[in-house]
């Protein structure tokens, strides 16, 4: 699947070093590590520079002890465990000690952090209350090596808030806005900034905000053009897509 | 059911002047005129300072005639005729001269504007493709006696043609903001001013717009406090809910 | 951002009183007191004649405190904090007496009211159901100066509940119509006043009702033109709304 | 499937009148005219009182001739054609002589209405715009033998057009209320009268009424008890229900 | 509002007997008792031939205790308590004894049941996780004189089971059809019978019945002309829409 | 119903070895047992080669108990309990030994699996969070002759997990595919293999998931040709889905 | 990517027979034609069964004969064009002699029928208006060797039109449900017969059919297990679906 | 609001060269000029890398030639009208030599297009029905100086035709998804590259489509982490965020 490995293993078995047999075995099992209940995925890191995350509901405590052991067992780069309930925190983090964790009602536990790039990332929250989905974004990108700079309760009702920020904004290499209720943050930062600009939707406010969606689709009919949204609460996809974007081209060649 | 009215007809009946037969006849037939395939309310300016306006769709352009000459001749204020299309448009133009037209694809038509009152009404547009809400919004204003201040072409995405124009919405008695796509220029100019800000989400923009309903939901979840909303494309009903809020308490007693 | 103030400190810099280092400092740090999580905003009051509402929702009972008591520090106005939890309004209510709770599953709590102003507003609210959301915005009401007159349980099955209380709609000067399940109060109250009506749907009712979005629905597809709505359950918005249309226009100037 | 048919059929059978192979041949063949391309069901109006209403769409116009042409030789009832696109009107109506059309962008085609019966049936629409559908409902219910009272513009927003109309109501037989936008007439009329309230949406109106949704949600979540709906625009169906419930038990016996 | 009782009125002042302010006063004290936080409707029932029925949600206990018990001391018909939580429905029973409660999560009770009449009516339901809506439907129309034949488990999946009981079906007076999943028993139904079908959806299933919208959609889409629908889980609903359609009109004029 | 019964049934009618009352009896009551409050179908699994599978939402323990007793001793086939919570399972499985339940939240409980066919289906699951659901399918497969083959962890982010199982898929009699999210995994087995696909959507992921609405949408869109659908978490449905169609046409005839 | 051939070529590679480079560009270039603005998939067939269908929609008429053509001249199976327009319908007709077009609004058009095969597939829909869609789906059986028994209009408002087929069903190999509105008969078949039923929900319809959203959810929440179903009016879809189903094992093996 | 400039116009303040009044004038006027219709945003790329893009849809044809000649005089670099319709496209193209126009129903011209960069972008679209899109962001992108790689009908149907271009996948700086249908191949890609993925989603397809909706929700709800959506068929949108997150960070300082 990989084009170039897959000439190597070809070239190995036209030089005669790797029997077809074989070679049609080793792409079967090469990518990823069957321990039973989950195929864990060494493989993904070197295929998108991102790490598999661990995503937690439905999976017991154990298995996500199982799996975290597998991930932090199979190479040396960050493992992150996304959506974990209070149990398996409390499980993975007393198993795998050295672990980071952040959130209220669901967790993200990150191990061996990237070291830090020199990029610019914003991580800008329109209230208070956005700031979990902040905290997991901003402690993603700081596992995988981008540490946020947070603009926090810079929500458009009170504009002069965000204004005296328009400089970080316009120089900052990422923008991440996170933004509930209406979400009209993301337009405001997309007119001050050319930097990319994500915008994540959060469940926050009540009744016309319907969970999110008003914000998400608010984000996605934005005015201003070339902002880009991911989905509801996903504050690990922003940094996700943080770190895709900041990725040195050589980095994926 | 207007109490003040009840009471002198009570009397009336009380000395005798009117006797009661009659007294039951004239509440049924005092407030509106029954022109066979629809009640004309004359009362309405009275009960609520509000003209009445005659809705297009499903009328033909035969009725919309009648209907007018039946509130112009019933009374001096100003007479509306809403969502128009062509073909009743030029029926009512052409059968009661010195009517004012507006918009493309439906059209206000309107009749004897009430004088100019000195209240300060800002009419604020997002987009040019917002302008044909924003003009039926403001020749409502006009035939009502509010003839607006317009402001066209402020959307967020860019700031800086908004930010000089703080003054006027700092100091304006009512601000309509008209947008559609995200409809974010509602939060911003909330938050800019404490005049009443009445929001009318517009159908323009196209994919996750949904026809004005994210502006809509936007709008409704705004994180300014106090900002209300119309319906979509509703440019009539904000002037009337502007006039609503300018009435001197005086003239609905 | 506010011109007037621009314009001062433009001047200042042009006589040297200011030098133009610290006028770009100022410019940044005037308006908020920046407390580490949050960015207070005293100067809301002046720009928009609202206090800054704290909202509860994500944030801890500390934070609200520290918010709580910023803003009493800051100014001599109300001070209001919404959709408080049970352990929030403790907090909050023990650190900084004098306060008022209103409330069932989430509370409103005002600290300094303002002195009541001489304006009518009427809060009719259609169901016993209904009363929680009207209860918020009467309590935001009274501490911001305009303790309203309440109509409860006056919904459109039972005209005759309504009917005697026409008076005193047509001569407030702002009503406040509260109404889940299908919202008609809003349409009937909007036919019989001219005062300007601001409706607030409620997620009262099962099935149908679909949380409050039949209500809101219905509610800006009022036949009664000049209607406003704000969101599903926000008494407090509505509240905020009628500040914003019976501001003296000279208070905001 | 009708049991007392089936018992009569078994009753055949068990005294040799009938032999066991025609009994099933029969069962299957007796019902229905399979004229190809369409089962015709003589058999509906003896079984539910209602005749088989031919729907137009997807249908050509050779096969509404055709079907309707089954229809008025099995039987001696009335016969209606809905929904019928121009064509398919002028197909009929060349076809089958004496009938009446309604409508205007899509037609009810009547044949040998039923003699009119005394009950009291009122159709009550919101607004002109809505007469489409209630004429659609009326001339269905004249088809049917219940030719009714019209009440047209009695919309909530002028209630004194309604109120002199409530001893019409509180003494019909039956009410059909047809009402697009917010739907709010059904509740009141639900709360002035105790006759049965059949509540049909009309898709009337723009942006939030979302094409009937609104006005269907309003009705079906309505503060008045015992109001029941049809789908949006449906004044066919509402004039079935009708029959329904105003047919004499023994004629359904 | 009544027009006979206003005529009474205005006789009785025409003639002396009621001075006209005494006349104006009555009009707005008559038809309902406050008792502070709710106005207690004893009007109705003759009004519209319903009993008014005291919505439990957001009231007190102690509030539900004393709704009842105003409408038990005014009148000697049904009263009704609904959808009632387990300490509303302990508080009323033990304040007001002879009361009858019907279902698990909500509660319905009932004192002074109407006697019963001769009608029949039918309440279907598709399948045994319907039975609560059907209960509570059940025991209302009990409550309201027309104890109902009841049909469970009938669903369409196995029409063995629902065609026995077609002549039941085709003789009732009305038939309440609850079903939850696609609801489709009330087009199978309405295709059974010519009597009124009042279709209840429940919100019984997951996935893709959406909580009752899809039961609910389907039936107000029903190819059975003349099925009508009430809200979702709405048993009362149900109930009183069967009153209305079998009270002798005599008894409403 | 059943036409072959019919016909015998009308045979021996015929030959007077049945009198047509006990036939027209036998009718009604022949294919189910009322137990009272529930009708327990013995005949389903001869109609549709299905067993009557008992839902145990909004029954009581001990009407689950009973019905499933009234389903052992009425056949000697699989018999299903789906959706039982932790009471209902506790006590079916007491009161009828030999059961196996499976599931977390809610359980599928089953009794006298039928013998294993040799079919091969496969079920593929996205994320180990999807597992529950497939999970039920395959305990409900298993139940009916029909062992599944599974395949964990094959999500389309990683293809390298899912392209060396192509063979499987391309071999199989039938795949269920049971994904959450986005639910492309549905797509892209189609296009990998020519066999039956039915897709399960999930409930699993948060935000745009919209609780498995958009994993359902993207399964009925896909751009594989012949791919199906059940509704949401319904493993149970894909398994009759399945059983359905891997019946020997022979063992329905 | 299919396992067997890859193993083929690594073995002819392994041999000498083939070099890598040149395996590299087989797999690369084998399995499609690209002509240019479409890769025409040739392989699809073996791999899955199914012809290639083309999806006329956003294709110029031009493309589209390139393409079957590409298509006819790679193989010698069915070919298929989907939702051409008029214009795309003619230009193939012409283009490619020997196709067969069935539609009215939007076409299938095809090429070089499969032989017929034993199997007995029946499609049945509800109402003569859902036939548009039953013919796409039986045209397109017809092409895959599959010819159909078409049941139309048995509709469930009139069991009786449907009760005679029962047999039909029961003994079918495979039946497609076609139909709009409520789509009951997915449900109400699904009761009669165990073998495979795949839904068509059908845009018929008007109101609160959504479109046929109202249907495709009813088809997904059927009471009767193990319906599948596929998108709004994909007619061709199932006939895929079905196609999976009754393909022999062996020929996908 | 630009910082920089803020504090040199303060600068000159300060040092006398420009009078207080003259600042607080330019910054009112200075960053668009206002042709009285619309105010154009030479300062837009300044600010954010970006062309003002003239938004065609409720602009007249003349208007369109008025911007766009505003935007050619002001500046030197690309400029881009969208959605344009016939008349505007033909108006603005003759007005304006030199333009280029992309799409069928409505269209994409650019003048001055940006000299080509060295960045590697890649359109992959999934369908030829989705070309369109996928065109409309081409263009925006070589207007922008980044002229793309294109790589058609790669849909996860066939995966055969996408896994050959895997390794320009991996090696490019950014890709752009274009997919209808249910968007499975923004998260196909998304697991097989690092790089930045922007999906946009199309309105193609019918039905369960829900016109792009489908394929929005799946691609938010992408199991793929970090790939990022903008709004349905705004490839423009795509080519502007791709431009932002390509920019370099000088360029933007």
């Amino acid at each position: 699947m990989d084009e170039d490995a897959l000439r190597s293993l070809l070239d190995a078995v036209g030089d005669g070093s790797v029997p077809p047999g074989e070679a049609a075995d080793r792409l079967r099992r090469l990518p990823y590590a069957d321990i039973g209940f989950a195929r864990v995925d060494h493989h993904r890191r070197l295929r998108t520079g991102l790490p598999e995350a661990v995503y937690g509901p439905g999976k017991t405590a154990d298995e996500c002890v199982a799996i975290v052991g597998e991930l932090l067992d199979g190479g040396d780069g960050p493992v992150i465990l996304t959506r974990a309930d209070d149990a398996q925190r409390d499980a993975v983090l007393a198993a795998h000690p050295g672990g980071t964790s952040t959130g209220r009602r669901h967790h993200l536990v990150t191990w061996r952090p990237a070291p830090p790039r020199s990029a610019t990332v914003v991580v800008a929250s329109a209230g208070t209350a956005d700031r979990p989905v902040a905290d997991e974004c901003a402690a993603a990108l700081t596992a995988l090596g981008l540490p946020p700079v947070r603009l926090a309760d810079v929500g458009v009702a009170g504009l002069h808030r965000l204004l005296p920020e328009v400089e970080r904004l316009a120089t900052a290499d990422a923008v991440v806005v996170v933004a509930g209720m209406e979400g009209a943050l993301a337009s405001v930062v997309g007119g001050l900034t050319g930097a990319p600009v994500v915008a994540v939707p959060t469940s926050v406010g009540y009744g016309a905000s319907l969970e999110g969606v008003t914000a998400l689709l608010a984000m996605l009919a934005s005015c201003s053009p070339g902002v880009v949204a991911v989905g509801i609460d996903n504050g690990f996809g922003a940094a996700c897509a943080v770190v895709r974007l900041l990725a040195p081209v050589a980095a994926r060649a």
